[in-house]
This record gives C-alpha cells, structure tokens and sequence, in this order.
C-alpha cells in the first residue's frame, strides 16, 4: 500500500478522508467529507482528481448521504440518496467514470436487497444504510485489485534486473483509491525489487507529472527524474529507456487510445525510437461500442490553463490559445495495452473484444 | 522592419538600447547601455538573447568601450577595446555567437585599418572609435539581410493563399537584431499577403513561445494560438498544418540539427503525420568541421528552470531533474534547410558542402 491514502472511510466518524490533492505537492493536507455536498464539492474543486478516485469518492458521496439522512425509514434514506445521486452528477459533468460508479451503486444497492429479500430481507434505515457502504467499500477494493492485477501482468514484459521507464501524467495511487494504473506498473516492478528508474514527464498544462507524480514516486523512493515533455526524444537517444507506460481515457475499439494531451507526441516518440509503448487500461476503459479514435471527442479546456501557472501570467494579455485536455493515439504506435486480465497485443480489433467477451463470460459464472 | 527594436545605436548619446526581453511579456522597457560592462550584463542578465543578437550586443559592446576610453591615442583605445573584449567573453561562455562575432570585430577593424593604411590611413582614436562603429553597424545589418534573405528562398515553399505554421521557441526579431530566422520565414509570408496562421510551442522550460514569440506576433498582427509542446500532434491531426519551421543552433556537416529542446520530439511528430519540417539556417550557423550530431555536445541547464516558474514551485522540495538545453534532430526527419542562399535538400551531406562552398567563393570574389 502506498504511504499515504488518497480516500480512506473513518469507520468512527462515518465519513471519508481524502487527500487535498490540489495544493500538492507544496502542502499535504486531508479533507474530511461528512456529506453528499463535501463529496461533490471535493470532486468540482479538483481536491480528487483521476477517474477511478472521482468515481469511488462519488460512490462514498452516497453512502454519506445515506448516513446524514437520520430518519428511521428506509424511504427517507431512498430519498436523500436519490438527491444526492443527482448534486453528485453536476459535480465534474465530463468524468464518465462519475456516472459509472453511481449507476454502479445504484445497480449493486438494488440486486443486494433483492438478493437478501427472501433470506435476510434489508428492513431498516440502518441495515440500507450499511448495504451503501459495503458497495462503496467493494467498488474501492475492486479498483485497488484491478490495478495490482495490471501491475502483475506488466511484469511479463519487464527486462531482468534494471528498468528504466518514461511516464506521462498521473496514474497512481493519487489518481484511484490506491496503486495506480500506469505508475502501478512501475510501483510493482520496484517491489519486485528491480532496480527501477523513471523519467517523469511534467505534463503542461496542469503538470500533474511534476506536482503529483513526482511527489508520489518519492514518497514510495523510486528513483527517478523530472523532465520537460518536449525533451523525450533526446531522453530515448540517451539513455536505455525499456518502456513508456501511460494510463489511458478511454481505448476505442480499434485499439486507438484517448488519453493526456501529449500521449501521442510521446508514443510517436517511441515508435520512432523503437521504444515499446504500454497504455495500462482496467477492462472498464476498453469500450467496444466506440470504433476508433476518430469518433472520441476531445475537451478543450480554458486558455488560463496554458497561460497561468501557478497565479503567475507567463504569455501576453489577450494570447489566443488551443488547449486540448486529450489527444488520440493511433494503435498503431501502441505495442500492447495491459489489462486486469493480461497483456493484449494486436490485432486489437481482434484482441479487445476476445479479452472483453471473456471478462464478461467470467462475470457471468 | 519590426515595430520594436530588439537593439538600436543611438548617435546622440553614443550608447546602445536594448529590449528588456528578461521581463517580456508584462513590461515592454528598454534599457540603455553606455559602457560595455552595461553590455556585458545585458547578456548575462538575458536581457537580450537569442545567438545572433548577444553577438551584436557583444559587438557593440566592444565599440561602446571604445568611445568610453576618452584618451587621444589609439592605443589607450585599443587597450579599452582589449579588456571590453575579455570582459564581454565571459558574460555567456556556452554562447558560440559571441565569440564570432567578438572575432569577426577584430578581423574586420583590422582589415579596415589594414586597407585604409596609404589612401585615408586611421590616425586618430576618432577615426579609430568610427572604424569599430562601422562594423558593428555592419554585423547588425548583416544580421538583418541574412535574415530576410532566409524569408525570400523560403517563399518557395509556400502554398499559395494560406499557410498554417507550427513553430518552436523564438527565432524572430527579438533572438536577432531584426526581422528573425524562422519567425522571418512566417513574417516573410504574412507580409507577402499570405493568410497566416501560428500554432506556437510554448518551449518548456523557459518558455520562450509563450513568453516571446506570442508577443512578438502580437505585435506584427499576425494570427497565432499557443499550445503546450505535447499538443503538436493533435494540431496536425486536428487542422491543416501545412509546415513545421524552426530555427538551430547548429546543423552539422550531415544535416543533424541542434536545437532547443523539444525540436526533435516536433520533427519526429511531424515526420510521422506527413508534415514538412523546416529548418531555417544562416550559413554561419552550418558547420562542416562537426560531422553528426552526435559529436554536438548537449548543455544540462539547471533544475530550477524545470521545477520553478515566475518564482512558483511546481514540483516537490528536492526533485531530481534532467534538464537538457537542447536536442539534436536527425538529418532525416529534416524535409530541408532554409539558407539565406536558398533552400537545401537532402542529401545534405552534398548539398550543405556545395552551398558552404559558393557562399565562400562569393565572399573572395
């Protein structure tokens, strides 16, 4: 587990406390949330970031309201959740992995009372109440196993005894309920007792590299080094690079990857470098139903984002900018996609919808 | 001509002004240097950079002492020149530029005085003081020919209503006395009626695009959006780009290319998506003694330039940083090299050594 928590439940207190990952890393600070609003307004103010951690702290979101409703009957608790489900939607209208987990807890709250209905029938506030609770409780356990479940099927790629890895953005412990994606797969080399570096892309314009990523690979003392993101072709005509692994948004159907603006200069870096380029992907991000890249759309975030860093003004007044949150990367300079389920290689066509039919056969048993 | 100077003499006051680019873009002020130890900090300070302008302020530098030194005879104004010559070589030790032009200074007095020396010998440190003017003014408006020089041979390139740019670091009127290297090549375009439109690196890590270039285009009206240096392979995929152009520090005898960091992570994108990349390069800057870029040594600049911006910390207390200047870019992700004796092709191994070749028979006809 990671030296910090970035949500933890307080079973004293019923309520959660998640780090304040906005003033990182100057500042380390935990916020406690005892209500609906704190969870959705923790998620809005970017004190959470990352989709799998947006979408647990929504689901606990839930679980909080369940609590503060006080009234004996369930109805009462159906209500205030239901008020909740609907201020925690608006809170980060872009996150689709927000609406995932409320229709998750929605759909997991609903098929446990229907489960238990002969046998252990859910009558009291109370009883409702704790069902929220183990559901958030398993959304957040199944996160954390999904990504140890990558990081251990990443190892099958990994050189003997030395890695060496460029990284892009944030994708762990920081940005789910713990261990991360993309930097899972490097915390886990490092616990396999490889000897691991990591050059760390900043990644303008919100530089979670050098803010969060940085801050947590020393916080778990993995080697590494900050870089800027224009300096990965001459990192790779340098030094021994093994690897590029970034996290991802979305995977389309194709194998295309929507990820951090950025991904595609770095994975057009690597091909060209003949660097292998890993895009670690939990199942959940694999999404049949979109063709390929193409059809993603891409966010195009404020202008302020690439001027203002940090309160400080660094391009003229009036400067007109184009500042897309993601970009697409073409399969084509993917080498493989790691899962919760193994390592996928192309043609992904053909290999997504084998690994994605036999996860859904496996649910099925 | 530009509607700022990046450097003026003034013949009243028998000093240089020069831009403040150190504070660009929140203050426009210009500073006036009377004494070559003003010149001196200039440069160090980066109060003026970008290579061909620090020469020409080292340049002048030398001519600033000259009228400094009071005395009627030529010696003691050679003396003041000498020391003013040590001093200015220590104000950038890494900038090539300023020793050349420091060197250049001295053949060319000398020359003069050499060819003068039966028809209108130099006999007073008047004449002398003149002598030393004369060439700085010469250096500067070399500097400024060349430069438009490089715009004109580039106009062959251009489509023939519009033209998308995507372009790294600054290179314009402010890194040269005026006009630019591959910012002339866009201003060349705009000013040849063309539809111009800019896609600016803001180049991390000092951040010259947003910082210089925005302000410069600004100020020429020319139309341009920052992105951040990841963002480049989405523009291409996203809009028209019709060029990538960029300036260098040197091209080597093999058409490698030595530019600011970031140039080769934008070549490769470029190569990658079908987009034409430029270099713009006065023949001073190619240089044949220097076989491949892997003979150019690369500057490691400090880690504060990575982890600090305008004073804000943005990666935790102690990150470890890997902070090359620049990169050097293959000769085959360089579709050609834009000269101010007109645009060169691959092989470049030939085709370099050719134009080098007529360029010093021109100079010894």
């Amino acid at each position: 587990m990671a030296v910090f928590k970035s949500i933890e439940w307080l079973h004293d207190d019923n309520a959660i406390r998640v780090l304040d990952q906005s003033i990182l890393p100057g500042k380390v600070e935990y916020k406690i949330c005892r209500t609906a609003a704190d969870s959705e307004a923790a998620i809005r103010d970017m004190v959470v970031r990352g989709a799998p951690l947006i979408g647990v702290t929504a689901a606990y979101g839930l679980v909080l309201a369940a609590f503060q409703e006080q009234a004996e009957d369930i109805q009462a608790v159906q209500q205030a959740v239901q008020a909740a489900d609907a201020l925690l939607r608006t809170s980060r209208p872009t996150a689709v992995n927000l609406f995932w987990a409320l229709d998750e807890m929605a759909r997991r709250v609903q098929e446990i009372v229907r489960e238990r209905a002969e046998r252990q029938p859910v009558t009291t506030a109370g009883e409702y109440r704790t069902v929220f609770l183990q559901c958030a409780h398993q959304l957040a356990a199944e996160d954390v196993a999904i990504n140890k479940a990558i990081g251990t099927a990443a190892m099958a790629l990994m050189p003997k005894d030395k890695v060496t890895f460029i990284h892009h953005c944030n994708t762990g412990a920081l940005a789910t309920v713990d261990y991360g994606t993309a930097l899972g797969v490097i915390r886990m080399a490092h616990e396999s007792a490889l000897d691991v570096h990591v050059f760390v892309d900043e990644t303008r314009p919100r530089l979670q590299g050098a803010r969060l990523t940085c801050w947590e690979l020393q916080q778990q003392g993995i080697s590494h080094q900050l870089i800027v993101d224009g300096a990965s072709a001459h990192v790779m005509q340098t030094f021994d690079v093994d690897m590029c692994v970034v996290g991802c948004d979305r995977v389309a159907a194709n194998g295309d990857v929507a990820n951090k603006i950025g991904t595609c200069n770095l994975a057009t870096v690597a091909t060209a470098n003949g660097v292998p380029f890993y895009v670690a992907a939990p199942l959940s991000t694999i999404d049949l139903d979109t063709a390929c890249g193409a059809a993603i759309e891409i966010e195009e975030r404020a202008a302020e984002e690439v001027t203002i860093i940090d309160g400080a003004q660094v391009a003229p007044d009036a400067t007109q900018v184009y500042n897309p949150a993601f970009d697409v990367t073409s399969a084509e300079l993917v080498t493989a996609i790691i899962t919760e389920r193994g390592v996928v290689y192309p043609p992904f066509e053909e290999s997504l919808r084998k690994i994605k039919a036999a996860d859904a056969g496996g649910d099925c048993e």
